[in-house]
């Protein structure tokens, strides 16, 4: 599948501002699978097609997740949850996309997981701090993230859950599970130092 | 069971500063019990057990942990965590405690979970906020605390999820749990109050 043509009908999915996050965080993961050896094509693809479904309505959204059989406790969640996981079916249907790593790229861009990628870890850092982010802590997320992925992802993860303790929002179980082994790999890659 | 024996076996296992938080836990959950309407007796029991096993070696809780089937995936969490759900266990055999609220309330003292009873809501709160503890917000959940435990104790709980999330240790997933179903509870009661 073309890239052109993918980039066409997303950009079709959504407002213009929308359009212009989706190619920062583009911009942001292909350079970021450039310095840590992961396929830039890859990444780019999973970029552009991240957001896919991030403004169609929640009806087909919630329908969609029954039809595809994608777990049902997304319903009880934020519905902010839900475009990731139904844009991996439908750009699967719709583009022929069978690369499952790209496909999980798109899948947890937003909960994250235990045991990410590293292409799914450049994507859903990418979605956080392409430049147009603003919010607070992104600045020392950034910084992380030119030497450390896997740090800047956990750096991130903290400041998600802490955003959505302080809005009381609930947290969706598997973004404290994908946390938590985040937190084990950076420790287990420097035992301790995280520590106390 | 007489309350004095277990008074004076349960001072045996631990060293007189825990005996003394125990002691103001157990004046805390006494009081709050009354206020919420809950049997001032139990909650005096449980206070008073909630720590028996507070200061066993860790070897043995996880010994026990096995023998008595309980959660082997808190054996990947925090060890501070495994002193609850053992002492269930142990006082149920030492003392024939047979009242499964106040068992539970001992139990999840530590991990909270979803739908906590009245009495394990008061428990968990009162070993956080007894008047010897100082940790930052305690003032703020002590003052909920007067009129109302639900809020009260998801405050608290946000304020533990933050304090393990500053300290990077792993958060026990039904830690996480506990604090969306208070978040719940809390928002049946005074819709959309609390999001935003």
């Amino acid at each position: 599948m073309n890239l052109e043509i993918m980039m066409d009908k997303t950009r079709g999915q959504m407002p213009v501002s929308r359009w212009e996050h989706t190619l920062r965080v583009r911009d942001t993961a292909v350079a970021m699978a450039r310095r840590e050896g992961e396929d830039p094509a890859r990444a780019e693809i999973a970029a552009i097609l991240h957001d896919y479904c991030k403004f169609w309505p929640e009806d087909e959204l919630r329908r969609r997740i029954r039809v595809h059989n994608l777990p049902e406790d997304l319903l009880d969640y934020n519905p902010e949850l839900w475009h990731g996981p139904v844009a991996a079916e439908v750009v699967r249907e719709e583009f022929g996309i069978a690369d499952v790593d790209i496909l999980n790229a798109i899948r947890y861009h937003t909960s994250g997981r235990p045991g990410m990628s590293r292409l799914e870890k450049i994507i859903w850092l990418s979605d956080v701090i392409e430049p147009g982010r603003r919010h607070p802590g992104v600045d020392e997320v950034r910084k992380l993230a030119e030497h450390d992925l896997d740090r800047a992802v956990l750096k991130a993860m903290d400041n998600t859950i802490r955003f959505l303790l302080d809005r009381s929002w609930k947290v969706y179980p598997l973004t404290l599970l994908a946390r938590n082994a985040m937190l084990d790999e950076v420790q287990a890659k420097a035992p301790r130092e995280e520590s106390v």
